[in-house]
């Protein structure tokens, strides 16, 4: 990465199956200069979601443009203010918000950017790039609003060791739920019971609907899902009375040749259950609720805030790929830059 | 139909696609006598549901024991207490229960029996085999509890026309909504507007996806789902933000060969939409409130009780194939015999 240039990825081709390196496109370009109240911004961290494949696809861009190919890829980041000529931002400003995947942003600091100051709450700012920012607040709301959890319910996760999973099942255990999480491979199961969970399913070695039924013999009172498909259909069929289903996200689905038809949303009827679907920028007004409660519970120990970091601008669509392979642990985020204050909390330098 | 014989419609064959009268046995049996703390009821009434045509395949009987071949199929209605042995009844006591498809019956008032006093509300009995029974508890829990309806909210009804869904129009037009209702022929959509529903569909002759569509510009904020399948899936695809989706039948998947698929359920996610089930009998604590509700709405001439009375015993399963080609209009029920109060109702004798 030169640090000279604005180096971006673009959509080369529109990604079939799962993404490959040749669907994304390098580019350099001459560092863009700020004009009248726009701010230029250094990239320091980049998060990945699954989400991004949908964009690649010119889909899923809620409040941005729809992907063409050539352009730069959608993501949100952190980074820092190199100048600026708006009232509101100094040089040496951290922020997150709609970087896309480049090393440096003009902003104008729009709306649609949703691009918001980050505070200096004693956690690395790479947390602004998942855990506190739109990963966080669509475990922290999706769960807490579409999930309405109480002491006591048993819940289910997929997907529980990624980036949304992995910070719900924590939220849960907060709550007093017992806490059922669902991975792939007997590491992720291992990590899933080090953050308190108490029941894993290996998806890549169990029959995972039989062993939904032998857990819940009573039924479950709360899916949360971040894969749909055949997980999903597994679980209408062990729902407990007033039992609700938190559509997240449908990773399973988004590969597909074909839709995946939902059979049996019929179970909801027997037991008054409900199915709610949420969109993250829909919590926008928690974010700040949101980001208060988890930092927090990290602060407090908790939550173990995890992310998966990889380094270098470079590995963007490495880190993208991580996910649909189901590489990754915890939030995928790429490291761009470093930034002293994370390295100082790395050293222990800072409470 | 004998007086002096209880006469029974049993389960001959288990019914392939629509019912047809192949698939019902007519017998005749003594009256039975009834023993200690036991009563004997005529049958006045009896409410025909879609639900029936699963009890004959051995399904869905929740709290009943699963039908085989050669068994009284299950059903709920009216009757009159003849001799009773129990302290709570005396004969000429009007009540409503699981009496079976029969003429006469012996009921030890169990809690699976379901059987409540009918009071003498200045309406006809008749209403309590369904408007004032669990029918009206269908229309009444299911669209409150899980539509949350509120004045203004843009409502969509499938099976408008039908028992629940005619009741539902008109408790959506009491709570300040503007109703759509989708239903089959020019008849049934002028029978909606005459209960004050604002647009219909109809669709044995419009393409009800395009017309759902054009009809909520803005989306919708509540959907009344009757019949699932197609419709189902064309409503998910205009869904207002915060929409409600109320599962109560889905009359279009019973006779399909394969089970339709959903597959655009992640519609609920763009809106923080929900998709909420019930089961009536999760209502059952709510009876008197809805009974108390729907009469005093029908008294008060807000309401119009739309019932389909076919008369005669021998009209049973007549009357639950009406129900599977779409001929009834509001709920359906068999007469089986007049009672001196509806008649004298129905001559304008009683306020």
């Amino acid at each position: 990465m030169r640090e000279d240039a604005n180096c971006q990825w673009r959509v080369a081709v529109r990604p079939v199956g799962k993404p490959k390196p040749s669907d994304f496109a390098y580019t350099e370009e001459a560092i863009p200069e700020p004009g009248d109240g726009e701010i230029l911004l250094k990239t320091l961290y980049l998060g990945l979601a699954p989400v991004m494949r949908m964009y690649m696809q010119g889909t899923g861009a809620a409040g941005e443009k729809a992907l063409g190919i050539g352009d730069v890829i959608h993501g949100r980041g952190v980074g820092e203010v190199v100048t600026s000529n708006h009232p509101a931002f100094a040089p040496g400003d951290i922020v997150q918000g709609q970087l896309g995947w480049q090393t440096y942003k003009v902003s104008a600091v729009t709306p649609q950017e949703k691009i918001f100051k980050v505070a200096d709450r004693g956690v690395s700012y790479a947390l602004s790039a998942g855990v506190l920012a739109m990963t966080g607040l669509s475990a922290y709301g999706g769960f807490l609003d579409c999930g309405q959890p109480k002491a006591g319910d048993l819940v289910v996760v997929s997907g529980a060791a990624g980036g949304v999973g992995s910070i719900v099942v924590q939220i849960a255990k907060i709550m007093g739920c017992h806490v059922i999480g669902i991975a792939g491979g007997p590491e992720k199961c291992a990590f899933l019971r080090s953050l308190g969970v108490d029941e894993t399913i290996d998806y890549k070695a169990e029959d995972v609907p039989a062993r939904i039924a032998a857990l819940c013999p009573d039924g479950l009172d709360i899916y949360f899902d971040n894969v749909g498909g055949e997980t999903l259909a597994a679980c209408l069929e062990n729902l407990a009375m007033g039992a609700r289903v938190v559509l997240c996200g449908s990773i399973s689905e988004y590969t597909r040749d074909a839709p995946f038809g939902l059979t049996n949303y019929t179970r909801l009827r027997a037991v008054n259950g409900m199915m709610k679907g949420f969109f993250v920028y829909n919590y926008l007004d928690r974010l700040d609720e949101a980001v208060d409660a988890l930092a927090g519970w990290i602060r407090s120990g908790r939550m173990q805030p995890v992310q998966d970091v990889i380094d270098g601008f470079e590995a963007m669509p490495e880190a993208l790929m991580r996910l649909y392979d189901g590489r990754n642990v915890g939030v995928q985020c790429c490291r761009v830059r470093e930034h002293p204050h994370d390295l100082a909390l790395e050293k222990g330098e800072v409470a």
